[in-house]
């Protein structure tokens, strides 16, 4: 539908402010459900659609559930969505249902709603989208080919939010694989930040009740959490937390 | 700042639904604020920055207020929103605010405020952005350019929203320069809608008090009217009006 190939725009005011000339910003927003979630999902609803499923679920009230939602609409999949019942939020469900996802209430929190994706997906020909879906990270990954497309070769630094951690991961191995075939010289320190009240990684411990106005981000437990440290170290960058 | 080169997605449902397999959408929620107001906004801040004006003015509360603010900040200019006090609708100022838009509010209502915008940036170095700055149309007609050469000549059909006219005009612009250049062998019938309830054009004459959901051709009295008619008439469309 369009996803990927997003603008990469330099820094008019924060970099030359901040002493740093090559600041660029990837708009992933420009993508056609309005998140990056659209790079991994087409992959995940390809896969789905060989593997001869019906329909997908996913646990989530955000990105993810609009992006499945539109993809599965487009490829005459159905999809479910199931969110915790004290957490609905009509304006971020707004958009899945506009695409014509079916929403369920789950009594019990994300992670009772996520074990019973897993149980639904492993008994029936329905696919798993949420990031623990290996695909979404195949198709996230194109991010970091487009910005070395676009630079001539790796940044010097990488810059990004750490929630579940799928977006660190997948640009790192965006980043490894282009190396590897020789399209980069080089590789980027990956900079990678958790808000304060959501910083498991930060801490090395899941923190029990996540806080943070970035929802997207209000994650305590990281399915990434491991190739997160590992892109981290490997890349000899840091993952640090951030006021709000 | 990444403005236009959108995708057109071919209709997997609603094509063969009704008989035509090559229908396309426009996706225009792609562009760097979610809307095609960038692609003309773009070109109107160029200019105001060759005519060293120290910002721009508009009155608006939807995409062209964003847009301007989006661009003017990007350019290190100056923006001024003007809006009727009574129709302050926050969610959609929003954006425009959020990239540092200054928001005046007018005693009266849209005309009024269009009309204080114009005798400001008549008298002092600041450029009208509204849509009758012609820089505008000349920036919006690249969507045509871009649908030509995918498809490889112009579409049969253009089908679009009509509401100040700008976009049908530039859409019609686009397709005649470029059929003049020798890029397209074709031009499209051009097939605009109004909604029932601000059809002004489909009447024949204005509407005092417009009345649609669909806030953005809630437009009683186009700019770019007789534009429109000849984009229109020249191309052997029409211009209808539709339920809501």
């Amino acid at each position: 539908m369009g996803e990927g190939d997003t603008p990469l725009v330099r820094s008019r005011h924060l970099g030359p402010e901040l002493g740093c000339p090559d600041l660029f910003f990837k708009l992933e927003g420009c993508n056609p459900t309005g998140s990056f979630k659209d790079r991994g999902m087409v992959v995940a609803i390809a896969k789905a659609m060989e593997e001869n499923s019906v329909g997908v679920m996913c646990a989530s009230t955000g990105n993810t559930s609009a992006s499945a939602a539109a993809y599965s609409a487009y490829c005459g999949l159905a999809a479910w969505v199931l969110i915790p019942k004290g957490e609905v939020a009509l304006g971020k469900l707004a958009q899945a249902m506009a695409y014509g996802a079916r929403i369920l209430l789950v009594d019990g929190n994300f992670d009772a709603a996520l074990a019973l994706v897993r149980e639904f997906t492993d008994n029936n020909p329905i696919t798993l989208v949420n990031s623990v879906n290996p695909h979404r990270i195949e198709g996230q990954k194109t991010a970091a080919f487009e910005v070395s497309d676009i630079l001539g070769d790796a940044p010097d630094y990488l810059f990004i939010p750490v929630g579940n951690a799928g977006n660190i991961t997948a640009y790192w191995r965006g980043f490894v694989e282009y190396h590897q075939l020789g399209q980069n010289d080089t590789l980027p320190k990956m900079m990678g930040f958790q808000a304060a009240g959501a910083a498991p990684i930060v801490l090395g411990k899941p923190v029990a009740f996540p806080q943070t106005i970035a929802s997207a981000i209000r994650i305590g437990n990281p399915a990434s959490w491991k190739q997160a440290e590992r892109a981290r170290d490997q890349s000899g960058g840091t993952i640090d937390s951030v006021y709000r």
